[in-house]
């Protein structure tokens, strides 16, 4: 039998522990895990493009452990009610190879980004950063702000996207939400969110590279928190940005981003640093006030594999819907796998029989 | 919601069905996917290898559906008790990215393996073919029985595992199955099992160049159905069966049969078929009675996709225990995933007045 965490089970695990605590203790497990990076398996996932989106296997392993996640990518999803993301993962024994864990990984993928960009800025914005403009207001910008508001600090939001309704929702979501002292500012324009902000996290979701922010919009000092940019042909950031003599940018795994971030813009020569340098204390994730920071952030295995061990830990530790699915066998013979079509045997036999097939 | 077919299901379906009409529909289905070749992306699978076992990633798309499996390969396991290979998988439609089935695969995979290496052998053996030695007496040797006896009209088997009680336990299995017309010779070795018969399948399990079969057990006009050899360093046939000048051999996926099959042991321009040509009838599967034909079975994604669409289908049509589970979310508003956390935001609040958190 193997442990499941559905969406139910989820939505109760994080009640019963908080969203806050649950990001910032996803975070921990996170950062642990990218200062250990050379103990990681790494590999680009594995990408089926169509016409209208992706479908993606992730997968991470430390030798002890195994994940992989299953995620897609369908921006026109929304039209007919679908996500434009939804994932699912499994946590798996390298010692047997026996799966142990199948999750839900939708609501756990934003949570686990949101951690890991706040992890990120935690190092790259300026450490008196208080305000953050956000550009997308969709599925991931509640977690986000979850984020930003307790582990860094950040004390107003301010709202943009070409949806108006979608800004409507987070409106509404964040008011019930009512995080200590935060200012929630909605705002006309990209530029107008943007002016001002200490951080601007872009969180949009068009497979094209659709240029979000532009070179007049940047102000020095800024931490550019770049979500929405995760596949080939799908961009946020002017290349103009990239090009600043003081810019610093900062990828998950390099080989990855090269192909998915926003330095698919920029030739191979380009200088990035990797995060799991800053998190060690290796790199600077700025070296001075004045410099512009981008996290390129496009999602890395490593994240669902810290998440799916994360995940497992509270499921233990918390009481509530434990559910476990028969999605492998349980043999008294390893050797006799047949036993379990012991029903079927008889099946087998009538069918011959009632078929005619005969010596 | 996502359907799910556990172990119980599996072998409900199973029993329903018939085990040989089971795996003959499944062959057929293989077979009208192997047939329309070209309508797939096909990738070599992504391997994570460790020193006991590997745990590998088979994605296949068509353009219309998308699946993966999970198989992980230990031949350690039986030791305390597991089994050398389990297997789930996902079928998801690539229009919404969207996961329509979640299924065990490990006994799956079985028939699934039987299915294909007698699809194969229906090309490839000589028609009169009405004796197989089965080396290796494991967890497959009774689907390749109930494939080969079914589809094949193999009338006697020739056993021999190094592992007697390997032995008996088949001996027993196919036993009680009473297939119509079936002799099960019980041999001393390998080379007694091989000699005299017509089909001779290799279904060992040992993670290395194993030697099963040498060059002076072999005679004209043997089919070999080699299919434990399936990973790199893991093989079961002599180089020099390979080197034989009236050999044939039938690969399924040239690309990954290279890193991964009998033919890892032979040079890059070393030619084989593929199975595709076979099967759409563009190659003879065997040119002459006396020829040596080898089907270097390794097991390709699109022997498992096709098993997805199968089970999907089945268990649409076979009453019993239908169950879903909640993989995915179902939301109103596919922009506000975070109302899925309505209960976590009381509890998100609390723990951050808990916790101190304020402005």
């Amino acid at each position: 039998m193997v442990d499941f965490i559905g969406i139910e089970r989820v939505r109760e695990l994080v009640a019963r522990r908080g969203a806050q605590r649950f990001i910032a203790e996803l975070a921990q497990e996170i950062e642990a895990d990218f200062v250990r990076w050379d103990a990681f398996e790494k590999s680009p996932r594995h990408a089926s493009h169509s016409k209208v989106g992706v479908i993606e296997l992730m997968p991470a392993c430390d030798g002890r452990l195994y994940a992989f996640k299953y995620v897609n990518g369908h921006p026109s999803n929304t039209r007919v009610g679908l996500l434009t993301v939804t994932a699912f993962g499994v946590l798996a024994d390298v010692e047997t190879g026996y799966p142990l864990l199948l999750s839900e990984l939708t609501l756990t993928t934003a949570l686990r980004t949101a951690a890991t960009c706040a992890l990120a800025a935690r190092r790259m914005a300026r450490p008196d950063s208080r305000v953050m403009a956000l550009i997308g207001n969709g599925a991931q910008s509640e977690f986000q702000t979850l984020a930003f508001h307790d582990m860094l600090g950040v004390r107003e939001v301010r709202l943009f996207d070409t949806d108006a309704g979608a800004t409507d929702k987070l409106e509404r979501n964040l008011a019930r939400l009512h995080l200590p002292g935060l200012k929630v500012v909605r705002c006309a324009s990209t530029a107008a969110a943007v002016a001002g902000a200490d951080i601007v996290t872009t969180v949009t979701a068009d497979k094209c590279n659709a240029t979000i922010l532009t070179p007049e919009m940047i102000a020095p000092g800024m931490h550019l928190n770049a979500v929405g940019g995760d596949c080939p042909g799908k961009t946020e950031l002017h290349p103009d940005i990239l090009r600043r003599p003081d810019v610093r940018v900062v990828v998950e795994f390099e080989p990855q981003s090269r192909i998915e971030g926003e330095i698919q813009q920029m030739d191979a020569a380009y200088p990035v640093t990797e995060l799991t340098r800053v998190l060690a204390g290796s790199a600077p994730g700025r070296a001075a006030a004045h410099e512009v920071t981008v996290f390129d952030s496009v999602g890395f295995a490593l994240e669902d594999f810290s998440s799916l061990r994360y995940l497992m830990r509270v499921h233990q530790e918390e009481r509530g819907t434990q559910r476990q699915i028969d999605l492998v066998p349980d043999l008294e013979d390893p050797k006799d796998l047949f036993a379990l079509l012991a029903d079927a045997r008889g099946g087998a036999q009538r069918t011959a029989e009632r078929a005619g097939v005969t010596a």
